[in-house]
């Protein structure tokens, strides 16, 4: 264990969207300054951070000033090509750690990670080919869902299939890629948890968010969720789990899916959380915060819950929402400064907060 | 009236230190850039900020490329040279306006804007040569205390009179810069009210907080303050009315005695205030945020007072102890990036929250 960083050190942020553009806004509140790496112009994170390299995550030139220029390397997405992280690692640390990264990058990886951990998934098959996915839907039965093992989010790269009749245009939908089947989960809803772990081996959650989706897009997270005390323990306590066989360090979102016979995890983020952006106006320290006070070697902060909270999402026209958010009592804006508004692309956020 | 902004506006502002880095990310968070005019390096707040030009107030080139990048013009301290505000001002609107600024940068102006307002201030009187304090002396007695006109603040430029035999020395502190004599006020506490104006004439009002300066320079802020409901409607009344008689466009700190005799207006900042930090952590909506909105013509948000708060500066070594209010429950800590700790120098504050 490495002492903590004091102020004036600088972290290097991979990723320059929204979750880049508030670690660096966290981190300047910490008193360190934020290098942001990446590949696009003009990206959210630029404007509140000290340094921004502009360039590929192939230039091996770009990315070794980068890690020579910065005392710490942080993320905010997880498919960062290996080589990039090869590059980086070799001149600065990485957290959260390789590990972590390799296991939320496959789908396949991740749920058998999970699953030998003793925690509940739902059912899966590892699917390389059609016969693969004949004998899984023989297994695991329809309705199913045939997901690509890499690269998706936000709903992309997934198929649903209600009958075996499905299997030709699901794996179609694949396009080739390499792909996971998963069982429906008969869930009453979707909680998260937000954890944090530092290098002492500190653990801290905040308190699970309730999510609804819309369109396979983050809709609203409620706090506090629809738990009964019972299962709030048990959702912090394999969030725990999970953080700490990973020696995480750092925030990691635990997406979880309630029902009859207990929590299922549906899948891990090793980065800060959409879900979890209630903080930011529900705790004295927020989700950023915390992960920034992971990363560099801080102790964890004071995440307790303050009040109740409304997360909104703000997706493509719902910037046209903004002039009437900015009348509303109780409710706090945060947009991302995107240049340009698209269908189904994440603008900003609101908090509404209870009085 | 104009058109309110929309993000992805720039908001220029005037000054680099820990004001302007704090309204940078306020702006940030409402979509909007940043760009700051600043001629000192490595100012704080370029690194929550779009853009940076570092230049001195007399260049009039930079003074002019600055205004033509940005939709509106701000600032973080109220001693601008004129002449940079007229460059400035023949190309973009400057909020707070040049009423506001030509009345604060002078304690004699001031002072008789307030009094001719109506309001309490203490006794005061023109000090241009020794003729002048001589009788001024006899009309408001002493202990009194000699200030220069301009560019006082944190406690320098000032010189106390326990008696007539001091006139001597104190007029030497001046150095020869106009000044003005204000006799002492009997007062139990400070309390301040970080007020608010924007286009539309709306005017909001924080909690007044409760001030406890030591060696002249601000040491905490607790909010709510000592004061009866009936004070508190007072403070809240005359800070409007400063306010509306300027047609004043932004955040106004308005210093208050309090006496036995009523509420007696110290002084006046016409921007974000050392003694309005706690709302970052009490509201939904912080002053950053509230400047940020009257500026850009949006409309005031929900100020609100959530929580009790102690805001607590950190002066200076007072750097040493951030390891330890790390640890701290119920503690948010607020940094500057400032790259040296100099004694009497506002390195960040903390804010400690009621649980």
């Amino acid at each position: 264990m490495t002492d903590p960083l004091i102020p004036g050190a600088t972290i290097g942020i991979l990723g320059g969207g929204q979750l880049g553009r508030m670690l660096a806004v966290a981190a300047a509140r910490l008193g360190f300054r934020s290098h942001i790496f990446e590949p696009g112009a003009n990206p959210p994170a630029a404007d509140t951070a000290h340094a921004l390299t502009t360039a590929s995550y192939e230039d091996t030139a770009a990315l070794t000033r980068f890690a020579q220029s910065v005392d710490v390397v942080t993320y905010e997405f997880e498919n960062i090509p290996t080589a990039a992280l090869d590059v980086i690692e070799a001149i600065v640390p990485i957290h959260p750690g390789r590990e972590a990264l390799r296991i939320s990058q496959d789908r396949l990886t991740e749920k058998t990670f999970l699953q030998e951990l003793g925690l509940n998934v739902a059912p899966f098959a590892d699917i390389p080919d059609r016969a693969a996915l004949d004998a899984a839907l023989v297994r695991i039965g329809t309705p199913a869902i045939l997901k690509t093992r890499r690269f998706g989010y936000d709903g992309k790269g997934q198929s649903r299939l209600q009958g075996p009749e499905d299997a030709e245009r699901a794996l179609r939908d694949m396009a080739g890629a390499p792909a996971i089947l998963e069982g429906f989960v008969d869930f009453s809803h979707e909680v998260s948890v937000i954890a944090a772990r530092n290098a002492a081996g500190d653990v801290a959650c905040f308190d699970p968010g309730e999510n609804v989706h819309r369109d396979g897009i983050l809709h609203t997270t409620t706090v506090p969720a629809t738990l009964s005390a019972g299962q709030r323990m048990d959702a912090v306590l394999l969030a725990a789990k999970i953080l700490n066989a990973l020696d995480y360090i750092g925030v990691m979102g635990v997406e979880l899916f309630v029902t009859s016979g207990g929590l299922i995890v549906n899948e891990i983020a090793p980065r800060v959380h959409n879900s979890g952006h209630w903080t930011q106006n529900g705790c004295t320290v927020d989700q950023f915060e915390q992960h920034i006070r992971a990363v560099t070697g801080w102790p964890l902060g004071d995440g307790t819950r303050r009040t109740d909270v409304v997360m909104e999402n703000l997706i493509g026209d719902d910037m046209d929402r903004v002039p009437a958010l900015a009348r509303e009592a109780d409710t706090a804006i945060h947009l991302y400064g995107k240049a340009e508004v698209k269908p189904g692309r994440k603008m900003g956020h609101v908090n509404r907060v209870k009085r």
